[in-house]
């Protein structure tokens, strides 16, 4: 099991003098003292709308917002990542979720071929520091980047400015970075991920949610991945299960990203919390059993099939 | 009649502990105690200019803005919404009335098919503390946003940072969410409105108002409302009673959304002013017996018709 | 003669405890003591250019800008509207004046065809207190907004920000709302007009000023008028008398506008200033008589034609 | 040789009470005691790049930016007029120049029909105040407005806060204000060109540079500007003097502007520094006699011509 | 070699008393004591996401972002050249390297037929002084704009104030000034490189890059290079190399901008990084010795073979 000791973390320069002992226990809280980050994705309310949480192949369960910080108290996860109205409403009753506040977000109403993307900051830096003063668990927060969109520019502002903000305040940051947009022809090229990956290590963030690449030139997305995760350097890159698939083929692919192509953890959302509480809580732990602790995949599995268990 | 303890309310986490007896006092104020939100309308002068006070089939009464604070003062409401200029302007005389400030607003000259709807916030926060530094008994604040529309980030910007700072004021949140733009094929679409009461969650709204979904399948718009209260969680769903129609259709409606849907409240606005001084005081009586006290539809029909009275 | 007593005067509640006695000394210098609003509008060399100040048919005393200032000096106004350096250029040498500071305005060069209009501030509502600060006797300020313009929702934006600034420091504030760009078919239509005469009620102005409706079905522009004045409510209606006319259709008019109309003053511009200066001093008498002294349109002609005077 | 006492300088209420010493002194420095303004343009190196300082025609000496500056410092100038980047380079080794500074440039790369034209105001207020606090002798700003342009709003407003800002701290200001845009016709227009002159006025300039007219119907330009002089009332006119021709031509034209147009200056930029050292010196004393002195146009070639001086 | 003596910095006057002699140590640590800037320029990760780090013709160190700081720690450069939240990541590991904060920045994602180049701020000022008071070893800032381009309004903004913050805290500024957009037909025209330089300079930057020029008119870059370091007057022109071609090429092409073109100094990123650690390093000497030490090429190349080594 990797672990992380305090001193070796590689505190950015960012963070204030005053804040140096907070970004390093928020950044031990949100990998569980590992260097690794198990990101419980739960910002598709506003991303998508109610299409993650309502339909066919979906448990019942998730139509209710609570369902999401149920499973994050009772699973095993890094931080949970909301927006902060989402967080707001619900973190008195679960204080113990580490939260990262995701600061912008968009619906996926307006499509590509009508505008480019632009998700907007919803709210002022100060507002965070308002939930951490009146005692939310707030261990970071995240914001998205579309590179490649003609809106790019905006996106890029104010997540650099947000990367500032939080480190002198001692939070850690998470950057999605998507390239999209009429300019962007294959957004799963392995290539334009590695830049995506350099793009988030150059505005400060600490790490950094790719998508997967798609397999080429009879290398595996897990092999392609490794591109990203040395142009990321310090930055440490997290990546998304893929789609829905089987929990088999997804906590293989998990494992492939960290131990093949080096990422440092996952951000994993509707392949959680589309299950049923128990389903999705054993999902969680096993999840966070290869990125935490080095599990292996047969281990992971028997961990989600609740024929083991896994805390930390 | 649903009655909400002052221990039961369930205080956001951005409401500052300063605020927090405030917010408490609000809350309970605008739902009069049960958590149910009657929202008198009072912002169509500038959404609809003067269509909805003019003309055939409209009381004269409602030519003149008195009428407005009239009905607010001698009916049954929870809060009277308006703009800041309005509420300005007649708040003195109607002291006791509960204000919730229309932060923005924008008039129906520009069509959907000439540009993508825009409700720009029309002053600052501050002015609104003005205003209750100066004695007006303002309990919160409203805002609409168009999702779907390629302007839909401004909105969702001005409205996440003015829930930050009304929470943290101790003001409560109603957020208008309508689905609109060149994007939007159907704005009643159920899924979509789910989708969109979610969104005001997200950005920490206290209640949502979004218009009635279209029967569909087989399903009344009441039935088909149920994914809409359930995505917003703890933000209550507030919903309207669609377009005018007689009173018995009109709170028959109500009652379903309330008990089938899972509404907590209902916003009005025409289908009350249109109507001459006496009626229309009748009418929020009748909608509050619905809204604020469980009442059947037959209960609240005598109190419209004048043959029985309802009072808090 | 219309006489308001200080304790009648409705104060918006928008108006600061501190600012309440010089909002009150404001709005009773303005109007004269009498509620009724006689607005000199100076604002033209922006709007318009030279147009309305060098050619056939203007008096050549109008090329020069101290003509304005000697009008409203002689003459008897209400206020003299004109952009904050044009004031602060003039206003030493006349003193007693009463400035009505307009914060916005454009050229007239880009056409309706070409962009839709926007008309921006022009500085910051603090630039306005400094000329008070400096002695100047500002005692409001006023804004243009063009509804249905494309650009709308900045106009609506910060005029109502400045209304709230202006309130709260005393002053009173008088809008332009025109109804103007591609959307706008009719720009004098008498429902319309109302539409916008509301508009600035809701913003929370205390005067508003519109054009004259056009006649319509057997309905003069004065009968058309009562809708919006009504529409108003305690945001006192303020009209122009329409192009030049000669001065008996043209005080006639502000008569009827007053007495059928229900408006509750006049803004003239280029009907006074294009005169002589004897000739516009009498005008701005005989229109004073008629808006502050319910004069009868002969005792006004006999003014404006030297067989009278006029004082208050 | 006008003279203008210091009791006779109009000062605008903008000016605070605290500046008021200060802006009497620097109008007297910027006018020389005389009330007209001689501006050296030297904020071409953004506004036409390096064309007017190399190439067929122009004094190598030019190619170098101090040359602006030596011209100014051995020369008879108001003001020197450049960017503040610039000016803060030399000024230290010319710390006897009265300096303007141009606030906003744009270069000319973008032509009209590509786009209207907008130059930003390329720093903040505080910038020039630092520039004095560090010793710089600043009298004053300088700002471009492009009345016309489908961004004329942006100018206007930047403009306009501008010079409130500079009046209350002391400062001069001087307006060039040019039609241009898809919108206008005739840039040169002498109606067109007073509306621009009363323009500034109304946003609170001390001196306006007008393009000088095209000559019409048997008119002169000198006697066309004559509308655009009264239309700036208080606001000094300043015009250029049109382009490179011989020294006669010129100093004729700038004397007709100033006797027959009513022009309070001049302002001129390549037609003085393409020219050698020597040249370019005693150019600006033959403008500077007439501009300042009243001088024949026969004096100034005399001194243009080294066959006479010019001090001050 | 060329040695620059304190007293003879030309200190530019936005730069406040108290920062003097910060500045006067940021200068002359930049350029090594000599007034020459050897800049190791490492924004490449954003502007050129990964293709100049990873792929054909690079060296597998490259990959990692550790690669640019070893350079910069082993090598002689006079700054090195990134993005805020870059340095952030790894100053705290190489101290002494000096730092120069490249403020803005955009990928190559949206080519120019789809819209011109903008490069957005990143962030505030006070978060590059946020590092300062952190320990890390800044010496300036940069920042591009590309001339030209319909934001071209956008970028000079904000260089502008920029470099009045920098100046105003005692840190020197290179701006890079690229003419790009629809509107420039040919980037590398020397005449119009020279307009570059030249707005450099009036924006106050202390230096500026440029490109090298095309040859023409049987002319060499070199020769045509002199127009630009003429028109940057105390802006010392900086020039990359041209494109990768071999190291004697290179050099000789470095030393005849300094000797020939009047360049005070180089601007290198990939000719650099994309060689191994050791013969990146040679390479920095290389140059160094060129720009800072007046090294013929012979020695310069000498030393890139390691037949010599060169130290300050």
């Amino acid at each position: 099991m990797p672990v992380l000791k305090r001193e070796e973390v590689k505190v950015p320069a960012g963070v204030s003098a005053e804040a140096r002992e907070t970004y390093l226990d928020n950044y031990l809280k949100a990998t569980r003292g590992t260097g690794r980050l198990m990101l419980f994705a739960c910002d598709q309310k506003i991303e998508h709308l109610n299409d993650d949480f309502y339909g066919e192949g979906i448990d019942p369960a998730d139509a209710l917002p609570d369902h999401l910080f149920q499973i994050g108290d009772q699973g095993v996860i890094g931080v949970l990542a909301g927006q902060r109205g989402l967080v707001a409403a619900y973190a008195a009753d679960y204080p113990d979720i580490n939260y990262l506040i995701k600061v912008n977000s968009k619906t996926h109403l307006v499509k590509k071929d009508q505008d480019d993307p632009y998700s907007p900051q919803l709210h002022s830096f100060e507002a965070i520091l308002e939930l951490i003063n009146n005692g939310v668990n707030v261990v970071g927060i995240g914001y998205t980047i579309y590179i490649g969109s003609e809106y790019e520019s905006q996106m890029m502002a104010e997540a650099g400015e947000l990367i500032a903000q939080a480190h002198a305040a001692g939070l850690i940051v998470c950057l999605w970075v998507y390239p999209r947009g009429k300019a962007v022809a294959d957004e799963k090229d392995a290539h334009l991920l590695a830049g995506a990956a350099g793009t988030a290590l150059c505005l400060g963030a600490d790490f950094v949610k790719v998508n997967p690449p798609n397999a080429k030139d009879g290398q595996t997305p897990a092999q392609l991945l490794h591109q990203a995760s040395m142009a990321s350097g310090r930055c440490g890159l997290v990546c998304a299960g893929g789609s829905t698939v089987d929990a088999q083929t997804f906590l293989t692919q998990l494992y492939q990203q960290i131990h093949v192509g080096g990422a440092r953890g996952n951000a994993t959302g509707r392949n959680i919390h589309q299950r049923s509480l128990a389903q999705a809580v054993r999902l969680t732990k096993a999840i966070s059993a290869i990125t935490l602790a080095d599990a292996e995949v047969a281990e992971a599995l028997a961990i989600f099939e609740g024929d083991a268990d896994f805390t930390l």
